[in-house]
């Protein structure tokens, strides 16, 4: 094995100056967020008073393929891009398969996941606009800590409400974030309304996505020169995310190779449309016969069992209608370890590609997905996080079908985040009492009938 | 700042082939291991039943200033090879000094510290040797995690000793060493003598280094193909560690610089040896006035208030006599978060090293380490683990030094592992709860006073 390459970088001048908007060359745009009272379509305007404006703007942005990297971020991202492209010989060994496996390390930046490549974007922003203050939610707590320290980066303060259950159960992600000097808020709290009312009616409440969401955005709104900002599902946050893809592109060709098969987990779909997006603009303008598949966790299968229609992003009905994959906004999904994941819908790119044929998806037990992260610890060194055992999980499947086709496939999937504060689940698995959960399909009915009209 | 290059990276094809021994090219050679009962210096052979053949002929080569890595071990740091050189340009700026500050980013292995560069040579050999099992102990579980991977890798079973306290309280490491498929038990535990020993005067017993020592050595010595292995202090260790500064070497020079000052922390001395013997080999054969500084903690001073004689290398008293620095091996250090300083002594190159004047040696307060943590966490983005904050602390005052006389030196610092598991530690530091220890000269005192006539 000596002398094939295992880990590719691109020099610092190779850094991607342009992020890839992968909106402008689809065929079949996305249909308009529509405003939840009036049904009309919403102008970039309409979210000025919530988002920085240029994020706003590049959201509904349909026109321009490329945007141009600020160079401040650019700076930023050379603390830890390029990330490796990693050939993973220790897990074709381990699988005896003749595909070769090529992983996107983005677990190396210093939060230990993705989340900074659009936290940094956004700060940005925020601070190019003389914004002084940023809030978000947080559950277990990967965005969080990637706010935290963007926003330390452009001179932002920043206030993170966490879930209350994770704040108190995984207290390391909390320290990481008052450690790069971030506000963190365990929610419900008594500090908006949206808390008080929770907690006046439950004061034991241990909190949810949805009530933190809540708080923040009442404390962006009400507060001077503030500005809320989000992780995922959004159109500008894959935005950000295709520098994964753009530099992997680039470390392919290195490698000689180009992939197949493109796989990432999917919670909002950052994290895929970040690694999938450069690669699928060869599909849709040149006709490549690329394979791009979003590993969705089954307890929370938005894309393989849920419907397309337009429905609210969160939990309480406060953001405009979005017309996504969905398993409805009140879908509950169940407690698995992989947090990012936990999510009833699907952004609205992604939606409309699944439905166009352009990628497709599958969706992964809870158990299956530990089971593939512990070979991959086994065989390549790094735990990933649970989000990512969903993506190892499809590789493998993949992989392992190429071994018993004989077919020497090309097989790319990106490795969101490293799980070395997720050891807990990891001692479930292996302690045998890690649970699985069967999808309610009932349930699942229940919460798309009382989306039908909307 | 942009066209500036941030981070150094040495293609896989220029990672090293050699470690450098440094005994070699000593003036001086350190004075021979003796056996504690006959006072007679010891050979290779003497070493055979504890440890792999080929580490103790390493450990005790005095002529050969190249040793071959062997192709498989350097096949497996192709995983996270070569480390980073990241030039610090954002603590820099914090500080406003004119120095050049760079650090060797040892954190990005899978492990998160330097511990694997001699873990996997370790586990080579034996496997090599057709040994199948080996054992060690650990306290916080860097060392055990790196050895429970490179055991993994190696095909070997692994059994590790933690501190039985660490091993409640600090569950992740633990964690991460049986996701790698290591049996890790409590010491002290009831599976030796040793262990029952302790237990039976003292059911409530929570371990202490030295009893998981013993058990591991108790256990390898009564295994048949079982090997004892060792995370520090011993020269074979830190043999194994110039990969560190060999790599550094060649990045430096692309950066076009060459370091004025090189700084480490100091527990037993192999993250330090790492990254300076390479660069201390220009000072002993060309003269070349570089500084070398060792940064160990305050509570646990050997190179700052120890004295140089034979002393044990354990604290029962188990190990050949060394030639060393040392505090007496019955001083008991404070219970700081640098648990991988704790050391009551030095290896026996660095011991000669610094008796010989080509290296010095500060001490740092444990409030003073975390605060120089914090700032390079929010000024670099990595959360540094304990140990490393020690040599932040210590770059930082230099480079304040600097300021004060407008010098643009070169700081080169290691920063020899990731603190994301310790953030308990953080915590303390940042809610005020973070405690200094005062060295109690009478201890001191009483505990050199002991080993006077060994």
């Amino acid at each position: 094995m000596s002398e094939k390459t295992k880990r590719f970088f691109l020099p610092e001048s190779e850094i991607p100056t342009q992020w890839y908007n992968i909106q402008a060359d689809m065929v079949t745009k996305p249909q308009p967020m529509l405003h939840p009272a009036t049904k009309q379509p919403l102008k970039a305007e309409d979210l000025f008073p919530i988002f920085a404006e240029e994020l706003c703007r590049q959201e509904l942005n349909q026109t321009d393929p490329w945007i141009d990297i600020p160079e401040e971020v650019r700076d930023k991202y050379k603390f830890y891009r390029s990330t490796p492209l990693v050939r993973a010989y220790g897990l074709e060994e381990a699988l005896g398969t003749p595909a070769h496996i090529y992983f996107k390390n983005e677990s190396v930046s210093p939060v230990g996941s993705h989340k900074l490549n659009s936290a940094l974007a956004q700060a940005y922003y925020c601070h190019k606009q003389g914004i002084t203050n940023v809030t978000t939610e947080t559950g277990a707590g990967q965005w969080g800590a990637a706010l935290a320290y963007a926003a330390k980066v452009f001179g932002l303060e920043a206030a993170v409400y966490q879930v209350k259950i994770s704040y108190e159960q995984k207290p390391y992600r909390r320290s990481i974030m008052q450690t790069y000097g971030a506000q963190v808020t365990p929610s419900p709290s008594m500090s908006t309304r949206a808390g008080k009312d929770v907690l006046t009616r439950d004061p034991n409440n241990q909190g949810s996505l949805g009530t933190a969401i809540s708080e923040a955005i009442e404390l962006a709104v009400n507060t001077p020169n503030c500005k809320y900002v989000l992780g995922s599902v959004l159109n500008h946050v894959a935005l950000h995310q295709t520098v994964i893809g753009l530099e992997a592109e680039k470390q392919m060709e290195m490698a000689g190779e180009y992939p197949d098969t493109v796989i990432a987990c999917f919670g909002g779909g950052s994290n895929f449309g970040g690694v999938a997006f450069p690669f699928m603009r060869h599909k849709i303008k040149d006709g490549k016969q690329t394979r791009f598949i979003a590993a969705e966790p089954a307890s929370c299968p938005k894309l393989t069992k849920g419907v397309f229609q337009y429905d609210f992003g969160d939990l309480s009905g406060l953001t405009p209608l979005l017309p996504m994959y969905t398993l409805g906004h009140n879908f509950m999904p169940a407690n698995i370890h992989a947090g990012g994941l936990r999510y009833h819908g699907a952004g609205m790119i992604i939606s409309q590609l699944l439905k166009d044929g352009y990628m497709e998806a599958v969706d992964i037990q809870q158990s299956e997905s530990f089971k593939a992260g512990l070979l991959f610890a086994k065989s390549e060194g790094i735990i990933p996080a649970p989000e990512s055992c969903h993506a190892i999980a499809a590789t493998i499947n993949e992989a392992l079908k190429c071994k018993e086709a004989g077919e020497q496939k090309v097989i790319l999937f990106n490795l969101s985040g490293h799980g070395l504060i997720d050891m807990t689940a990891y001692d479930q698995y292996l302690s045998g009492s890690l649970q699985d959960f069967e999808l309610d399909a009932e349930e699942v009915k229940r919460s798309l009938a009382e989306i039908k009209n909307l």
